[in-house]
């Protein structure tokens, strides 16, 4: 049997290519960075297409891998599968991205597929606790924590991957827009803190979808928002390009570091 | 015996003016809308003399009022009282806003000083329950739910006093940079959104010092930002200028009401 890989932007989907053979599922409009040879096109409207696809190719288990947006469906295109799907989706689309993600997932369980986390293909690409990259100050420590508490008191209402403190105040809290446009907003409203951006998983999150990530961007980012660090939540977070990112680390002077 | 009102920007000071004889207290720095007569000059370094000065106008009362920024203390400047109390203000300081002003009204406290909130002297300003302006669909009610949930998991951390959501979804958290920093980031990154601005106290928050207030430029910047709705807080909200501002939700086609 085989694996496929619901590919996303970014590096990700590529990374998992490496560790073994994969079909490669391609949506409509989402830029994939991975290699095209053997994908599956497919797209959002016609998941039924999709799961026959899958199995003629022999797929058992796959993995969503990579940033996506938000799909559009254009209703025109719909196929019987997915038409009899959208309330699910429609629904869960209200209440978070964790329970469009959830629903996803569940449709294709529902289907007989084994969805399987990144971190499960490829656990070596996980940060393990510790420092990483330099080493933080007390005080960065400390607004990281402040940080954390942030993350976690908004995981229960499917809010918030990450947030950025300086000196005791928090200068962003991460939306549906993300962790770069978060860092654009402290980098425009509060330039040269010298805080820490946190990135972690909500609690409860189901990391087989929707894992934390961080590259060599994200430093050049924070460097711009003028931060001094970024702490990850360690066995919680890939690192998308170990050699690249901790040398990005280090040409911006920032910190890197796991904490539990 | 006297009120004195310690001012910051903004129109409040001049609404308490109104309700009764008042001295003005002017920090060095803080730009004041009010009129000068009478006004007391002040320095956040010499907050010794500015003791004297209060006792010597017979204030027994004082209210702090209007917006202001952190202060900057020059050491060189500081009287022996307020050297006393630097070490805990910097202590304050670094655990939130709202701990800073609760340092600030124990100080007056202590010094036998009354402390009242604009509130207490302008009831007539505090919203009602209720729609004030136009009415808003079921689905952004339920955007305000969101929201409100939101700052009541922030509350307890000293963060947020205000939240954007849209769609099911929140786009914007109010940090240490304020309301208007956070509908210029809903501006920029999801314009067009139909959603609601939701400003309520934090949980526990002292209402005499940083209640939340909206006036009529509050409209126009969440129209803005794309929004169709503001709701506040019922009995812990300042309308700052009553007619001004139900004109501005009219003039923009957004709702405006209060909820408990």
């Amino acid at each position: 049997m085989a694996r496929a890989i619901l590919a996303g932007g970014g590096a990700l989907p590529g990374l998992l290519q490496e560790a073994g053979p994969a079909v490669l599922v391609r949506f409509e409009g989402v830029p994939v960075e991975a290699p095209e040879a053997g994908a599956i096109p497919a797209r959002f409207e016609r998941l039924g297409q999709l799961f026959s696809d899958l199995r003629a190719a022999g797929v058992d288990e796959l993995c969503l891998a990579g940033s996506m947006q938000r799909p559009q469906f254009d209703p025109a295109l719909l196929d019987a599968p997915t038409r009899a799907l959208m309330p699910r989706l429609v629904a869960a689309m209200g209440r978070g991205d964790d329970h469009l993600l959830g629903a996803v997932v569940a449709i294709f369980e529902d289907e007989g597929f084994a969805v399987r986390g990144a971190h499960e293909i490829r656990p070596d690409l996980l940060a393990a606790e510790g420092d990483l990259a330099g080493a933080p100050s007390e005080a960065l420590r400390r607004d990281a924590a402040r940080a954390r508490a942030v993350i976690d008191a908004l995981g229960p209402l499917d809010v918030g991957q990450g947030a950025v403190a300086a000196g005791g105040q928090i200068l962003g809290v991460e939306t549906l827009q993300g962790t770069d446009a978060m860092l654009a907003f402290v980098a425009r409203t509060a330039p040269g803190s010298g805080g820490v951006l946190v990135k972690r998983p909500k609690r409860g999150q189901d990391l087989r979808v929707d894992m934390p990530a961080i590259g060599p961007d994200t430093f050049g980012r924070a460097a711009a928002a003028g931060l001094a660090g970024i702490e990850v939540a360690a066995g919680a977070t890939l690192l998308l390009d170990r050699a690249a990112t901790l040398k990005a680390a280090a040409r911006h002077g920032l910190a890197l570091w796991a904490a539990p």
